[in-house]
């Protein structure tokens, strides 16, 4: 799960960490997801953003995959709950259209736009750390406030 | 989200106590999973069960009911694994056969047989509860130990 924190000040914003949390494939999925919610609720605690963004998510045919991380996001939703962090949800083309200006952008055009938007030297690894500060970045720009917390997956 | 604790001694099953957590329609999702979640980590401090049992889910084509149940999932997988109860799948071909003797089991045979199994004079309601009590006597026919907990959703 890929996680990324931005602040805003005057217009301007500014990376503050970014990162992904991974799970060995071969552990218990209970473990798996009391590991993803430690790390988690560290960073919260850590990092102590103001409000977050997640990205709505949407699965063609893949049952299978929308069970998976829906457990995964159900502990992500429980940790900001917990922490008092009211938590937004834009779907995939409103972070396009917000971070690239338009809702046909790539992968690629993405991760440009969110090193460019953050004055970074290059684009954040891994890319499931860039898809979240393009929901952090998306966010920013459309509810204004002074830190902010994209979370994908 | 169905749940239900039952003991075995001597080969005996025995109710402990069912149910079902529900949360308002109109609530958010971060604040309905953290109901669910404290009120999941409630009933397992008070009832303290050696084991649990959850069923593998399958979904047809309904992605959207993939994802929102996920997420109550692993928020029930969270809270067991915080507490140190393993945690154990089955299909609901091995329930219905293990608590109803064959695959074929509609609901109503289901629920008459969790009835009986625990000696009841009426089904568990809701039908949530009924499920979930299902999973639990499964599994305590699958590994017997001292106390059982089932969850369904």
């Amino acid at each position: 799960m890929g996680w990324g924190v931005v602040e805003i000040t005057g217009g301007q914003l500014r990376l503050i960490e970014t990162g992904a949390l991974t799970t060995p494939a071969g552990m218990p999925q209970p473990e798996r997801l009391l590991q993803l919610y430690n790390g988690l609720c560290a960073i919260i605690e850590r990092l102590r953003p103001d409000t977050a963004a997640v990205e709505e998510l949407f699965f063609g045919k893949n049952v299978n995959t929308a069970l998976t991380v829906g457990q995964a996001r159900g502990v992500a939703l429980l940790a900001l709950a917990q922490a008092g962090i009211p938590v937004h949800e834009y779907k995939p083309l409103a972070v396009k259209q917000a971070v690239a200006g338009y809702g046909g952008a790539d992968k690629r055009q993405m991760q440009e736009m969110v090193r460019l938007t953050l004055g970074l030297t290059t684009t954040p690894r891994p890319d499931d750390a860039a898809d979240a500060l393009a929901i952090a970045i998306c966010h920013a720009y459309t509810a204004p406030n002074l830190q902010r917390f994209g979370l994908s997956s």
